[in-house]
């Protein structure tokens, strides 16, 4: 099910044959002169609609589409919510939700800038529970989709070069299979970017001038691109029964 | 366009020929029996988008769909951020959006429920400026689609009674329009349902059992729904050239 | 009674009588050329104080008399809270009355900046409990001066044109009639000043340079200044009374 | 002059003369069987409204009527803004006073309690110019009425044993002289309350269950309470003269 | 016991023969020419550590070791946490060690500029209980190093001019005796430092232009280190069994 | 040289010479039932001081000895900063840091359960600049102390088995070296302890009965511990380097 186009009984009900919930969540920034802007919070969206399309029984929340992306400010487009914010957002999803009476929330996550906030978010929660001496009432668990069981391989197995961290093919591929129509082209000089450390906006633009990072995007393809939702939504599906089982 | 559907340097030169962005913005919150859980921020997304698709040139960023919905918390599946935590947000997309010269940010709003706090959020960005002496360098405007010139027309002469100020006929009317395989059915009773005031979540559930405030949504139709989509794409575009002469 | 005239034992057997209170809540802001600048908290205490003085049963806290006037800041003597600081405020009264058992607290209100702060601020109150699935022990109500019943109709009698909605002549009659000694006068040029969109300070002050919107406050008169107060006096005793069956 | 009751124009002619000004600060609290709960906000207000009645060009803001007081929460009508909030408040209005040019922010304190608070936020504002490597634009002071030259020695005087330090003659013989329709009586047992330390509400309560600390507020008179008036309000003004030289 | 030293079984275990600890505070911050950065620190250290050392049976945690030093951030190498940082600290630490069970906690405070702030995180925490209505689980103490019983008195004997407040010989001479190895020279000039009110970092340079505060630190002596280091350890032994009795 | 042991003087000359400091930090909390409670800041530390002992020119600042340990608080002793607080406590000390010209600070970290917060932390600062479009004046890095050039190396060859990633074998084997007198003993069952996903404390103590993840602390020894001092004194000063020239 897909929560925004369920009405409240309907969601009543499922509550009683589940209290797992899937978050897609991401951010909206640049991804190199042909990725989308959406990308980050696209790849998880489209993934998690696609299990629920696929006929399985899972619920699938809103997207967060802005996450923390104050790396790639120099970049026009790209939103970031400061990490305080973005732990205060999490922070009420989650309230709201267990509210309810879902106890695994699975955040499926499409930005790796996105980590270390979600995962400090989770301690702000969950240390609320521990602070009062008392057991926390929900389980939270941060999935990245390219580390879904078998994801990895099907990203080695065809981009065994030029793969890199940032606007990474297998990221483009897949918003191409999603969004045929908003496929964008592009010379890319050097082929493959440059990597190095993340730090503010400015330094962030001039190690990386066209946006990207370690990656060569001209080798997405919507056909891989599919492949990979497919893998993935697999993936997902057993990364949410194994966290059941936690 | 569409900002998430758009690449870096997209943006950059659609910067060029404008300073204006139209951000979707409501709530995921429970919309009586048969209103989806998205509905207010399905709205405004409905109709930016399709202003977008009409050919207008328009640029729209990505749909703020979790708002101030604490009162609906009775009802599952509704979700909410904290006032505090959501003028946080509005902020940090209002620093992102401005830092890369967008200077008329016009929020298209989908909720009763969040206007307080969007103005709030408001005054707290340009009470930046103010306290620092200094004249702000963007201008916010908040617009609610359902006061969109033309639109309370079109409420008024469809729903002469039974539209209510919650999971109204035309809201609901709107998201049958653009998800015609999320329509959902039931039977309403009363018909026109109670109106109150709006305080906590367990005083608002009591006083609105099934969810409705002075609404009889089944008078909702998937016709009159594009009807009002079209006349609010008109009133959108009149509203943002309205906004760039004030 | 006046809170802060009376005793905590006076307080505690008020208690059992009536769990309601009245706080006036305002700004210190320019009003134009001849307004005071407390124009705007010394209204509601005004009314709220000759509503005790009548001889009527209500209790009256102290009277906020900061509020949210960050567009005001560029005239002298302009004072604000930021809207976070404010809804700060706002909770910890809240938080202080209720734990005494006051548990429908009506905020007398004299300024139109205030209302979108002061009803975000009641969100984030019934949040704290919505969130935590329980009923809130109390209500919250805004209540403009100018909106009690049957105060409007005094504005339209003396005020049809010229009323405005900043300096207006009504709120500077108020204070003319209860603060006769400070009464101040100057001339006003145009005499019925310009209106505009609200927002930061620097902005503020081009649109209206000497501070006025809308209203020619060479109208008011401490007579027409008395009528109003003895209307709204009874318009906040009705209030009161409508709040309690709510 | 008193802020409240100036117009814009008129605080600007003022700020030509003199970058210094006067809050009065205090706190909305129990102050024993006899005490008005308004006391300490009262105290300083009553000084330094006297100072500007007698003729002196002081500069008089609004008054900051509920501090820090959480230990006196165990008594009807006491408020209290938690330090976070009191500080948060503190800022705000000196951000608004510096903005407009004041230099010199003299708190005249009616609390004991509020000192550290007040400290608390004075560092903080200073420490945003501190930490930012530039000189900071104003000087704040806070100043305990009590504390005034010649007031301990007029307190010393005439209250020789059970002064005590909350709800003490002094103080309630200032409010019994401003405000001589609001003299309240009662018996006192024991005739001088006890001490100790301070800290919840809970145990202050049965510290002392009548809510003095160490005074005996029967010898309170009108007649001293004026003297201390007069002797403040020379103290007040030696100690701004003071504060401009420093 | 040093609890960093110690095992959890080892503190369970303790903590069934005494529900107080000891928390040495201070800051780290310039000292004038000779100071060491980390006398307000170490001082609190040394003397808790030297109390375990003697075999008192009392529990020190670990060192807090920045403090509020604002005023001190023109000299190179102070360090500061803003009070609002600093009160979230103390009361995540209070948090965690009343959770545990320690019920009396004792702040060995060797830094002046950190009593406003201590006392205000005390309020603020105190306050979560006050505010909800119940009784604190626990009683906060902020204990001066230089007041302990007796202190005063050897200081007063050795240090009769030029004692100051800051970079005092007295807590030079502790650092002395503790830290031979870091005994540094200087010729001061003037020999007694000037004294003045204190407010930001830049206003507190030009007053005191290397870094002391009325203080002639050549006084201070190993020795008399020695001395007060076991004049304090015995104070502290005293005010920790009487704080036991409060 | 270390920052608490130096004059105000002594660092000004020292930055001359380098704009880099190493920061230790880590955590108080539970190890298992012979770890020290301080292992997690006594490791960096102790690492940072040897290599000041053993010549090199860097400059060590005081050690951050509390972090985020929300997971442990079911043990006796542990404490934690909620990451909100770590976040605010990192941003003041860079703050302070970079105000005195140091543009280069290394975090040597000790504990796992840092991590994200420290990462999110150094987002939150960073974006302080990106936000304002301008560049950031400064490069933060994360190292944690068993991810030294070579470290790894001598876990492998030592602990092969039951390293685990709490309490481990190489950690305590670290304290054993530098505090020989506090060196504890007990019998542990199971040898090597179970592993399992880290939520709050409840239910980490119900998964780690004894506190450890993975580990067979039994095999800690001084010597190996020393070992593990000497190989990390020579990877910090080679990752220091590194650190400057990326």
């Amino acid at each position: 099910m897909l929560l925004h186009l369920s009405t409240w009984p309907e969601i009543r009900d499922a509550l009683e044959r589940s209290k797992t919930i899937v978050i897609p969540i991401g951010s909206t920034e640049q991804h190199g002169p042909t990725g989308l802007l959406g990308t980050d919070w696209l790849c998880p969206e489209i993934i998690a609609h696609e299990a629920h399309q696929s006929g399985a029984d899972i619920l699938v929340g809103p997207t967060i589409n802005v996450g923390m992306a104050q790396h790639h400010l120099g970049f026009p487009g790209s939103l970031t919510l400061r990490p305080s914010t973005f732990m205060a957002v999490i922070g009420d999803w989650v309230r709201s939700l267990t509210l309810h009476g879902w106890n695994r929330i699975y955040f499926l996550n499409g930005h790796g800038g996105n980590i270390p906030t979600i995962q400090a978010a989770f301690s702000e929660l969950y240390a609320e529970a521990s602070l009062a001496g008392r057991p926390a009432s929900f389980a939270l668990k941060l999935g990245n989709w390219w580390e879904l069981p078998a994801v990895a391989e099907v990203i080695a197995r065809h981009y065994s070069t030029g793969h890199g961290s940032h606007a990474t093919p297998s990221e483009i591929a897949i918003t191409q299979w999603a969004y045929p129509h908003a496929v964008k082209r592009a010379d890319y000089t050097p082929r493959i970017a440059g990597a190095g450390p993340i730090r503010d906006a400015a330094d962030f633009r001039l190690r990386h001038p066209d946006g990207r990072m370690g990656s060569d995007p001209g080798q997405a393809t919507p056909e891989i691109g599919g492949l990979l939702v497919q893998t993935a939504v697999q993936g997902l599906l057993a990364a949410i029964a194994a966290f059941g089982r936690e």
